[in-house]
């Protein structure tokens, strides 16, 4: 059985999850805390990091502490539908866009982290309006791009669905739990994630909440 | 043709060498400045990183400018020898260790490049002495965890030659160009780096020489 340890707010854990989905595994959910690390998972790893994959099909079992070699294990163990379709320059492609979405994201990420995720569960006071500013900006142009590059073939890479398209898709559904996401300013980017939205692998991570932030009525409407 | 940009100082440049050479493949290489970029680098990537390979065997040409995906590209490409070997919880294993190698490296390097490489090439002073010291120290850790992962097997994981010893063998080599490493303290570590040293693709990548920094005597010497 494959069991995923994963953060209700980690867009990376939100792709992995949507992952084993498309590639119709059965797997099981542990949820970590949305800051710091339980038993559960300090046990599996020390740095408390999401998320994790394991498998107990082999010997003593696989624990895969990094997302991209978690996607790749997918890949080699369940290879359809491919994560990395194309030829080798095609899945170059998938493999060199998805690095960058994940770093780029990653100071979009930590300021909503520290400006609503912790402010609001901690009661830590009001968040930086400048901050709030910078972070609404990023959302816009990450729509933009997003939207541009749909545009033509409907998903993210040469037309075909791919890993490049979930993750990015795991990364605007965190924003829009946040309501950072303005969608009627941008019809491609409404179009990509709503067409992903109705596939049940997709759809599936909306479901978990964190108590205390809750999402905007339409963050789960398939129809918005 | 394949064609790879690199830096001379940089340990992923290196790795791609060592696994363009160790898969016998053809390629060109394209020397980019140690700090800063030049117009032949700029034209391929703005942002001026390496290493990047390029391969012109497909109709507009593949332009790779990650280091994970340029190997994932080798290995799909030319299987053999494998640089992720065995099953896929060995092939994961692989790349966890690589991209966390890759990572836990990174400090040591910048380090390395601000207190040594820049501040020779640029005649701005002596290297800051407490740095120093934490750049010692972290070669000599590194040297550590090498021996112990290499003493049985001979090879960083499971006993099998993967690109986790490409990648850790190129960081060596980098410290080894700057005399941090102290060899004789550390048996199981210099039979690991020597017995790789002997292959063609590895000891190739030692030729390559910055003007005005001279690597000590025993830095080619196959019989250190």
């Amino acid at each position: 059985m494959i069991k995923i340890y994963f953060r209700n707010f980690d867009p990376l854990s939100r792709a992995l999850i949507i992952g084993l989905g498309e590639k119709r595994a059965a797997f099981h959910k542990i949820e970590a805390p949305v800051f710091g690390a339980d038993v559960d998972l300090l046990n599996i790893d020390p740095q408390g990091r999401t998320p994790i994959l394991t498998d107990d099909m082999w010997g003593n079992g696989a624990i895969i502490r990094e997302a991209m070699p978690a996607f790749e294990y997918l890949e080699d163990t369940i290879p359809s539908p491919h994560f990395f379709p194309g030829g080798p320059m095609e899945r170059a492609n998938v493999r060199v866009f998805c690095a960058e979405a994940i770093r780029d994201f990653a100071p979009l990420y930590q300021t909503l982290m520290e400006e609503k995720a912790h402010k609001i569960l901690n009661r830590a006071g009001s968040p930086d309006m400048q901050k709030m500013r910078h972070l609404r900006d990023g959302a816009r142009e990450f729509l933009e791009v997003t939207a541009a590059r749909t545009a033509k073939g409907g998903f993210m890479i040469g037309g075909k669905f791919s890993l490049a398209d979930i993750i990015i898709w795991a990364q605007l559904s965190l924003l829009d739990y946040f309501d950072l996401v303005s969608w009627d300013l941008n019809y491609e980017a409404k179009q990509f994630y709503s067409g992903l939205k109705q596939r049940p692998a997709f759809r599936a991570v909306l479901v978990d909440t964190v108590a205390g932030i809750v999402p905007p009525p339409h963050y789960r409407n398939l129809d918005f």
